[in-house]
C-alpha cells in the first residue's frame, strides 16, 4: 500500500486519560482509536494485525478439529438464570438492556451457556461426539477499571472454543490436546519462550484450571515461575500441596509479572447438567455431556505483543503479525529514488508480498521516525545517495542492524528473508 | 470437509415462532441457529456463506479505494446528542445500557457519528481527502417486529462505508462511483439482473437517497419498476414530479415487492457541520467535510439469496457464495464407491477445491434429501451401480439436470465448471 493513501497518520498526542504503553503506541502509530476507556476501534493497520493473529489461532484450532461458527452477542436472560449467572452479585460485568417488549437481554461477556443450549439441537447420542466449536467473538464486559489499553477491554475480541465429549477419557484427551495447540499459537506470535502453562484456580468444577501466562512487566497477573523447569503457578493457588505435587520448592520459583494470554477450563459434566445438555450413552442411559472451555484473548494479544516488542522509538512487530512484511522508505527529491522505489514496490506487490511504501513528500527524519513508530520488521531505505553507489539500505527494526544491498540483489534478499521467517513461523 | 465430521445435522423441525422461509430453510439445513427473534447464530456452513459475501463486498469496496477498519459497538451518548439522535423519539431502535460509573452507553445501530468523530484525528486539510473507510460491523437494532428471518435482525452484519471529501465535485463523483461498485457485488451474487438502483426518500440532507432493491416476493418494500428501462421508484417518493424527471409514466411502472439490499446517502456538509468535522480548504478557510454513507446488509443478503434461490426441496446457492463448490455423495455399501469417493475428495481438496463429502452411513434417500436441502450447486453422486459402468453422476442442484461422466473425466469436468463459474463471477 502507498502510505500517501493511508488515511491514518502518526500522532504526537494521545487522549489525556490514556495511561497504558500499548494503547499509547498503537494510537500514536495509527493502529487504533480510543472510543472510551476499554473500547478501541481498529484502524486499517490495526485490523491487519488482528486478522493475522486470528488466522494463526484459526489454523491451530482447525488442526485440532475445531469448527468455526459465530454466536450472537444478544443473549436471553433465561439461559443464564439456569446456571445462576444472570445475577449481578455472581457476574458483575454484564451489560444488560431490554427489548421493546420489556424483556431483559444481555450482551455476551461469555458464550458458555448459549453454546451449550444451541448444542442441544445437534447432540443426542454418544455418536454425535467428540465435537469442538470455536468463534472469534466480540465480548462485552462492564469492567470498573479499564486502564490497561487493549489488554483489558470493555469490548474486545476473544477466541472461545468449547469441546463436547461423551466420556471422561476423550474429554481429558481433548483438554490436553489444547495445551500444545495453544503453545503453537504463542510460538508463532514470537512469545513461545516467554509463555507458560500455569496452574490457576479451578472454580466449582475442577481443582485447577490452566492459564497461559506471558512474562510481561505491565501484566496484571503474578505468577511464581521456574523458567528452566517451565513450571508456573498463579499466586492465587500457591501452597505447599501444589508445590509438592509439582515437585518444586518455593525457593526455586521467582515471583514474576505476567499477562494472561489464554485459559482453559474443565467443566466436567456439571455445566451440561445445569443446562440440561444430555445424550444417550452406549447403554442407552441419558447422561450429561463433558464440556471444556478454551479462551484466547485476541485483541489482548495485540497489547501484549506491543508491551513486549517495543522500544523508545515505537513498536517492533514480530513478522508473523506485522501489518506489512516490508516498509519501503523513499528518501530524496530526485526522480531516481522515486523510480526505483516504485519499481520495487510493484515487483514485490506482484509477488503477493505485503509492502507499505512511504511515498509521501516528507523529510527523511520524519519518515525514519514514522517507520520506527509503526514497527514493520524490515525497512528498505531507497535514497539518492545510496543509489548513486548502486545500493539500497536494509534495516531490521528490532535490532536496528543495517546492511547495504546491491540494488540488483534486493528482491532476492527480500525473498530470502520471507523464506526464513516463513519456515521459522510455520514448521517449527 | 467430511460430512460425518460436521457437527450440524439437517433438522425437520424449526422453532415454533419461526415464520420466514429463509430462516426455516437455513435452520433446517444447519446454516443458522435461532437465539431469539431477529438474532441468529451462524454455524459452520452459514459462516462460510457470510464470509464469501463479505469477501465479494470487500473486493469491490477496495476497488474504489475503501480502507477497511472496525469501530466499536459501544458508543458514547455525547456523540449522538450532538446530532439529536440519542433521543428515543428520534431513533427508536437503540439498545442502551450503562457503565458501572452510571454513564449511559449505546450499542451501535449505526456508526455515522462515531466515524465522523474519529476522523477528526486524521482530517484537518483538504490534502487529507478524499478518504473512504468501511467496516463489516455487527449492528444492534431494537426492532419491535423481527419476523423476516435473517432479512431483518435485531443483530446483523452490515458493511457500512463512509466517504469524506473536500468539495462537492469529488463528493458527488465518489457517490456516483459507489453505484456501479454495488451493482458489481449484486451481479457476483447472482442477483444483478433483479436488482435496481431505486429512488427513495432523502431525509434531511438531500432530496433523494438511492436504494438497491432486489425483486423478492417476501421483501418488505414496494417499488414501482420498469425492468426494461431499469427505472425503480420506492413507493414512498412516487409522485408526478419524480416521474417527469425520470421520463416515465405511472403506466409504464409495475408495483413490485422488493427487498432492500443496499442504500447510499448523501449527507452533503450537514452531518460534518453537526459533528464539528471541518478542514482548511485551499484558501485556508475552515469548512465542513462532505460526507456520504453507503450500506450493504450482509446477513440480510444471505436471507434474500435463500428467498430467491430455493425450491420445495431446499436451497440452491449461487456458486459465488456456496459454502462448498461440490458435494460428493457416496452411495452404496461396497468398498468401491467409498474408495473412489475418498480418492476424488483427496484429489480435489489437494487442488484447493472446496468439497463436502457425504461419507455418512445413511441411506441414499437421506443423502439425496440432505444434499438438496443444503443446496451446494453441484452434486457428484458416486454409486456402486454407476461405477460398475465406469461412470459417476453429476447433478446441477438449481436445474436438477443430471449427466453421466466417465469416471476418468470427472476431475477435468470439475475444473471446467470452476473455470466457467470463475469467469462468470469475476470478469463480467
Amino acid at each position: 500500500m502507498r502510505q500517501s493513501k493511508l488515511f491514518t497518520k502518526t500522532r504526537k498526542e494521545v487522549p489525556a486519560d490514556e495511561v497504558a504503553k500499548n494503547a499509547m503506541l498503537l494510537i500514536r502509530a495509527g493502529y487504533i482509536a480510543k472510543e472510551m476507556a476499554g473500547a478501541y476501534s481498529y484502524l486499517p493497520l490495526g485490523l491487519k494485525v488482528v486478522e493475522k493473529i486470528k488466522q494463526i489461532v484459526r489454523e491451530e484450532m482447525d488442526a485440532i478439529d475445531g469448527q468455526e461458527l459465530i454466536m450472537t452477542s444478544l443473549q436471553r436472560k433465561e439461559l443464564w438464570e439456569k446456571t445462576g449467572r444472570w445475577d449481578e452479585s455472581v457476574v458483575d460485568v454484564w451489560f444488560k438492556s431490554e427489548l421493546r417488549s420489556g424483556a431483559a437481554v444481555g450482551f455476551g461477556w461469555s458464550h458458555e451457556e448459549p453454546i451449550g443450549e444451541m448444542m442441544k439441537n445437534y447432540i443426542s447420542s454418544y455418536k454425535d461426539m467428540p465435537v469442538s466449536v470455536y468463534q472469534f467473538q466480540t465480548k462485552f464486559r462492564n469492567e470498573v477499571r479499564a486502564k490497561s489499553g487493549v489488554m483489558r477491554g470493555r469490548e474486545f475480541v476473544m477466541k472461545d472454543m468449547y469441546s463436547f465429549c461423551a466420556d471422561e477419557d476423550s474429554h481429558l484427551a481433548y483438554y490436553e490436546s489444547v495445551k500444545p495447540a495453544y503453545m503453537k499459537v504463542y510460538k508463532r506470535l514470537g512469545i513461545g519462550e516467554d509463555t507458560f502453562v500455569t496452574f490457576a484456580a479451578g472454580g466449582a468444577f475442577t481443582k485447577f484450571s490452566h492459564e497461559f501466562q506471558t512474562i510481561c512487566n505491565t501484566g496484571e497477573d503474578v505468577v511464581y515461575l521456574n523458567k528452566e523447569k517451565r513450571v508456573a503457578i498463579n499466586e492465587e493457588v500457591l501452597n505447599d500441596e501444589i508445590l509438592e505435587s509439582l515437585g518444586v520448592t518455593r525457593k526455586e520459583l521467582t515471583k514474576t509479572n505476567t499477562a494472561e494470554v489464554g485459559n482453559i477450563f474443565n467443566f466436567g459434566q456439571q455445566k451440561a447438567s445445569e443446562l440440561g445438555l444430555a445424550f444417550k450413552d452406549k447403554q442407552g442411559k441419558k447422561v450429561p455431556v463433558w464440556i471444556g472451555s478454551y479462551g484466547i484473548g485476541v485483541t489482548r494479544l495485540v497489547g501484549v505483543l506491543v508491551e513486549k516488542f517495543s522500544d523508545d522509538k515505537g513498536i517492533c512487530w514480530p513478522s508473523s503479525v506485522s501489518p506489512f512484511a516490508f516498509h519501503i522508505l523513499e528518501i530524496g527529491k530526485s526522480n531516481e529514488a522515486g523510480r526505483f522505489a516504485s519499481e520495487l514496490y510493484t515487483s514485490l506487490s506482484e509477488r503477493g508480498i505485503e509492502v507499505l511504501w512511504d511515498d509521501r513528500d516528507r523529510s527523511a527524519g520524519e519518515k525514519f521516525a514514522d517507520a520506527d513508530l509503526i514497527g514493520i520488521p524490515y525497512q528498505i531505505i531507497i535514497s539518492d545517495r545510496g543509489l548513486s553507489g548502486g545500493e539500497v539500505e536494509l534495516k531490521e527494526r528490532l535490532t536496528g542492524k543495517t546492511s547495504f544491498i546491491n540494488e540488483a540483489d534486493i528482491i532476492n534478499t527480500v525473498l530470502k528473508i520471507l523464506k526464513n521467517n516463513g519456515n521459522a513461523g510455520k514448521n517449527s
